[in-house]
This record gives structure tokens, sequence and C-alpha cells, in this order.
């Protein structure tokens, strides 16, 4: 077999990495034949005498001495689509970490990849060191998958977990997030949960030939969750998490990206700081769960490297492992039955606690388990926090309505839905 | 590309699940062909008409509509050893979930496999659902792993589950074990830890190239723990699992399979009843952990059948992803320095546990936790428990020796290493 001549383009802390890796002859049969970067003369402690230069990141795509592109440069837009694109046309197998690029263009460039038969290969897109891509499109090739989901976004997962560990408020955790290089100077695009939903929409293609859209999914993010609540989940043995989730349903997919309570009885609990975890159901496999570095250098160059091998090796698919033409699945529209969290901000005076659970009963939503806050001298509003049994989606939203209303008793309404899947605790 | 045609062997659980999948088209590109079985007869729930029916299993390789054999009989040698060799020397790729043939005749059928050019697939041999060979051979193709374990015997693991749940002894859970179907009628096999051995063989061979022998591995099953233990484990918020693990060491590989004190902040301590779990540390990546079903017919049909998909995209690869003459890794001699907890049965006397702590001391074992238990009236020796610092071996064997010499003050030692790897509690 001939060996594989990579050019790359990006070489900041992944790229430099996979350069590394790919000079010490870690992937057997590829080899490093050109770069592209936008400063060349930065110190990145590797030679790169014996590698063409090209100023130009388009230039490596007519550089007969490139098989393969690596794109590490990132950008939903702009150079790296034009690279991607071009490379994809010109029968170049390409291999990129960029998750905004592929859920924004996912149409065109698998159109691309299938039309010109070649492979568009992006392990490190999702969930950083987590060979889930693999996992999904090969390891659960002969499965019907169910449901699949987790913590995708590590700067959230940090922020919860440090939430939890010192009471702290979501300011004050994301703070620290930045301080310790786990969240950007502008966090937008993490902590509103669109990072996730980039992610998920790759795992919807994947898993269920969805196609990547995240404007048809709801998503909500963490900047308005509260220390309160989530000190309260811990009173019911839970703790919270932002889980990207799609389930196959009755008319469709169902994906959607919010904080859920997660019991401690769950694997996904114990998923702290910044580590991503997939929690996939499959039949006839069962449920599978995978966790691991989500970010960062090295896990990123990881499955990087991963998907060189695979060319190296002869392997490639299309994009979403099925020709561009069968991303035919639906969305669905109905939101599944969950437990949820209620929180009330109740009046501390008589009557209040008796009409908020009548309101909740006569719309069809029935208690599981209920905490009443000890009162506080100064707080005229006390919280109750009910978790909820199985409750569709149309008799939730018409009770909340109605608390809503009861101004005079009840002057605010949280909700949170309660994660319900995966690995129990065997008792 | 062309239909891949399947010839099955064995159809039990496993057999019959693949079978029917094969039939519903779940995997693209692959088609079953013919079938072998001991009882032609028996009811399985599936229409066979439209394949071939072999009585010996053999014909399926000279058989020119079959392009790959599946061998689900099971066995460590006789027809399963003579089927799979056949089919290799014929050229035939051969998919297997039978980790005794693979454990047992590794140089053999991996030499066949390189020398023919024929791909040996056993992806249902370790771990069942989890594809963790996919993961080692191709997630982490670019990285170097240093350690890779966890739990690979599911009627162990169910079996500590239950004796940390119910306080039972080894004995009654074993016996629940059987009951409920996690456990054969002679659990010598899983018990002993031989079959985690084996597992752990095929993991260590991939992951290092170390040539699989289970002979050269201490392996200690589980069947002499106590309840009293796992009680005294909790003591150190612990709980006792059969852990299998290689790593890699100065003078080459150390390979083990022993029950520990896992913390109660590592994802392995939540692996519970029948449940497996594979731990992987590996550079650039980091850290990996991957949970999933270990047996049942369900996960090793998923795991037979993602094989089977890769063979029909054209993906394959020689046996331990490297040809045969390159398994050269050493096995190393040198257990490695860890924390220990040793439990002393010390005479109620005064002195006893002044002389104990000092051989301790003497031969440079420290201590980092000590619990020692109340008395009960009719007992003359009382459980005294040590968590030692890292502790090489050859220290902590000569103060055992010398602990087993102070015939007066200590009646028995017990001791379990402590697993030392992993992902923290965040705190």
């Amino acid at each position: 077999m001939s060996v594989l001549r990579i050019g790359l383009v990006g070489l900041g802390t992944v790229g430099a990495t996979v350069a590394g890796r790919l000079l010490d002859g870690a992937v057997r049969g590829a080899e490093l034949t050109a770069v592209s970067a936008r400063d060349r003369n930065r110190d990145r402690g590797i030679d790169f005498s014996a590698q063409h230069f090209a100023d130009n990141p388009l230039d490596l795509v007519n550089d007969d001495a490139v098989d393969v592109v690596v794109e590490l440069a990132g950008g939903a837009d702009g150079m790296a689509l034009d690279l991607v694109s071009a490379a994809l046309a010109a029968g170049k197998p390409v291999v990129t970490a960029n998750k905004a690029l592929l859920a924004s263009h996912a149409d065109a460039l698998s159109a691309l990849s299938a039309h010109h038969n070649v492979p568009l290969a992006y392990e490190a897109a999702v969930a950083g060191g987590i060979p889930v891509i693999k996992a999904l499109r090969e390891g659960l090739a002969g499965n019907d998958v169910a449901r699949i989901g987790g913590i995708l976004n590590g700067t959230c997962n940090y922020i919860l977990t440090q939430m939890a560990a010192h009471g702290a408020s979501f300011d004050d955790a994301l703070a620290d997030a930045q301080d310790k290089g786990f969240a950007e100077a502008d966090p937008t695009l993490d902590v509103s949960g669109a990072d996730a939903a980039q992610k998920l929409s790759l795992l919807a293609a994947l898993a269920f030939g969805l196609r990547p859209d995240t404007d048809v999914m709801p998503v909500t993010g963490i900047a308005h969750l509260t220390a309160l609540d989530i000190e309260l989940a811990a009173q019911f043995d839970c703790v919270v998490r932002l889980v990207a989730q799609a389930q196959k349903q009755a008319d469709g997919v169902y994906a959607e990206v919010t904080p859920m309570l997660v019991k401690n009885g769950d694997a996904l609990a114990h998923v702290v700081n910044e580590t991503n975890a997939v929690a996939i159901h499959a039949a006839p496999l069962g449920d599978l769960f995978l966790q691991g570095p989500g970010a960062g250098g090295g896990a990123t160059a990881s499955a990087v490297l991963a998907d060189i091998a695979d060319l190296a090796q002869g392997f490639g698919r299309p994009a979403f492992a099925r020709p561009s033409g069968e991303m035919s699945e639906s969305v669905s529209q109905v939101p599944p039955a969950r437990e949820w969290y209620l929180r009330l901000q109740l009046a501390d005076k008589p009557g209040s606690m008796a009409t908020s659970t009548q309101i909740l009963a006569e719309n069809g939503v029935s208690i599981e388990e209920v905490v009443q806050r000890s009162r506080n001298e100064d707080d005229s509003y006390l919280p109750a926090v009910f978790i909820t049994h199985h409750t569709a989606h149309a008799p939730l939203s018409q009770a909340l309505a109605a608390l809503r209303q009861q101004t005079q008793i009840c002057k605010d309404v949280v909700t949170l839905p309660v994660y319900g899947a995966g690995f129990g605790t065997g008792e």
C-alpha cells in the first residue's frame, strides 16, 4: 500500500500535536508533506523544514504531493468552507474538527462527498477524544438507535460542576472557568447551548438520518440557572447537567438541548468538570456509555489522527454513513413525556400551597415528590419544589400557564426536565 | 459493490439474533446465504428456508456462495478451531465471538490471518456489546496506550454488586446469580478470573503487541472474598471489583486480573451488576471510559454485526492490528507500586497493634488510613484494616512474610490492591 500524503491547514494546539505525531510515525502509512498556517514563523517546537509550506491553504488542494486535506483552521464559513469544498470537488478526502462548518453546511458538503465518492471524516467535531462517530457509524452498524445524547459541552459541565461543589452563582463559576481556560472570553456559543446543538445535530444525522439543522431544535442554555435550583436538585439526589439528546418517536426524531436533573444513580451524573459523555440506547445492543475528554489539543488530535489512520488503511465512508439523498428522517414536533422539576416561589400565606397543587392536579400533572423550604425571616415568598410523574408537554404547559396567572400567590415558576435513561444503581 | 455472502455457524441466542438482523437487512451489503447448527430442526422463530443448511460446518468453507464465515459455535479447540483455521487458509474472512479460541491459539490464527491476508474479526470476544476492539484498533490508532483494563466479567461483577448490596456471602451471591442466569452451573471459568484473563490478553495484544498468553499473567478470582472485606472497603469509601488491567512499564507490559478496591469517585465503582466497562489511558488522548453490556444475545450480536458491516464496507485488518511477527512486547516481571488494603486479624491483647504497625514501618510500608473494628464479645481476634501509601511489591511481600510469622498476635492477613486510575470526582 502506498503512503498517504497529508496536507495540514492550521497549526494551533491541535494542529501542532497532529503534525508532531505524524512526524513521529505514530500513524502507519501516513506522512505529513505540506502545511499551511496564518503565521509561518511562530515557533511550534517542530521542525517543518521537510514540509512544503503554503501561504494560501487552497494551494494544498492542487498540490500533487497531497492526498488528504486536514482542516484545523476553524470557522463556519470563509476559508474553511472554501478549502473543504475545493478538496472534496478535487477528489481529495477531508479530515476536519470543524463542527460549526459541518452543522452549517451539512447538505452541500455531504452532497459533494457523495457525488465525488470522497470520504469526509469528522471524528474530532463531536465529543473530542471520544470515538463516538466511529462507535455510532461502525460499532453500532447493525443496530437501530432509539436514543443518543449526553454531555457534549465541557465548558457548561465545568461551570455546573463548580456551581454544585461550591454553591457558586453562574457568573462566579463562569469567571472561574474563564480563569482556568475552560471558557472563552465570549462564552456565548458554549453557555447558550449552541455548541452542544451543533454536535447533537451531527450525531442525529448519523444515528437517524436527520438532516443537520440546529434551527429546528429547542435549545436552552445554562446562564439562567441559579445556585438555589442546583442545591434543591441535590435534595432530590440529583445533579444538573446540560443534556443534548435526540430520540426516535412515532412522528420523527425529537432533538433538544436543555439543562436537566440527572439522578445520582445514572452514569451521566458522575461526569464532572470539562469531561464529555455520550449515552446510546440501541437494539439489539442495549445501553452503551462513553466518557472522555471533549476538548483540548491532545483529545482533538487523537480523533484527527484516527480519521487519518482510517484513510491510510483505505477505510472511508460517506459523511453521514448514507447517501445524502437518504437524509429523509423528519423532525418530531412532540416533546416526549417526562418527569419534571418545578420550583414555585409561593407567597408565604395560607392557601398558596393548596391552590398550587390543585392547579397541577386539575391539569393532570401528578406529583411524585415535594420539598418545601423552611422560612427565612425576610422572605415573603418561599420555594416549593415538585418532581412530577411522567407528564406530556400539553398538560404541563397548561398547568404552568395557569400557575403564572396566580400572581397573588406565585411569583415565579422554574422548570427543568428530569433525565430518564441509562444505567441504574442496581438497587 | 457486490453483496457479501455470510455463512453462519451456531444458531444459539447470539446466532439467531445475528441471523434475524441479517435477514431483516440491518447490515447494508451483507446477505445470509448459509447456516449450520447442531440441531437443524429446533424452532428459532426464523424462516431459514432460503438459506443453505450445512450439516457439517466445515462445508461452509468450501461453499462458493459463502464469502465470510461467522463462527458462533464456541469452544477453545475442536470444530471451532478447525473451522476458523480452514476458512482463513481458504482466504475467507472470519468473524468470531470466541475468546477462548483466540486466547488459546492466537499465534497460529493471527499467523494464518496475516499469511493469507484475510481479516479475523472478534469484536464480540471482549466486553460484549462495547465496541472496544474498534475503539482501540482504530479510534486510538494515533495514540500510545499506557494502560487498559476494567471490568471484563459480568458474572463476577454481578456477584460483587450483590454481596455489597445485601451483605451476602460469596456462596449466597453466586447461587443468586445462577438463579437469575448470570452465572453458569459450573462457574469456575468466570469466578476464577480465567475468562477475564482471556479477554485481557486480547486487549493487551492489540494495545501493546503482547502475544496473548494467560499463563504468564497473575490471575486471582473472587471466590475467597468475604462479606467482611466488602463491608470494610465501604468504610474507606470504596467498592470491590474484579479488575483486569494491563499497563506499560519500563521492562514490558504488566497484565493482571485481581479483585481491587475501587474508590467511589472513580467511574469503575459505578459499574454495577452484569455490566462491563473498559478504561484506557493513552497519549495524546487522555482518559477514555466505555461502559455497556458484556454478554447476552443482543449485545454479542451487535458486536458480530459490526464486524460483518466492516467487512461489507471492505474494511478489515490483521487480527492484532500488526503483522504477527511484530508481537514482540515483553511481559513485565515487576508488579507496579500500589496502595494496598491490608486486613490483619489481630489477637485482642496489648501490643498486637503496636507490633504490627512496627513491622509494616520497618519494611518501609507506610500507612495512609487505618480502621480498627470494635470488639464483639466472643472474638479473641479483631480485624485491623490499613490502606497503605504507594508501596512497591518487594517491601510489601517482606512485611507480609514478617507479619505471618507473628502467629501469637496475627491470625490472618488479607490483601487487596487499590485501583488507582481514572476519573476523579472533581473535588
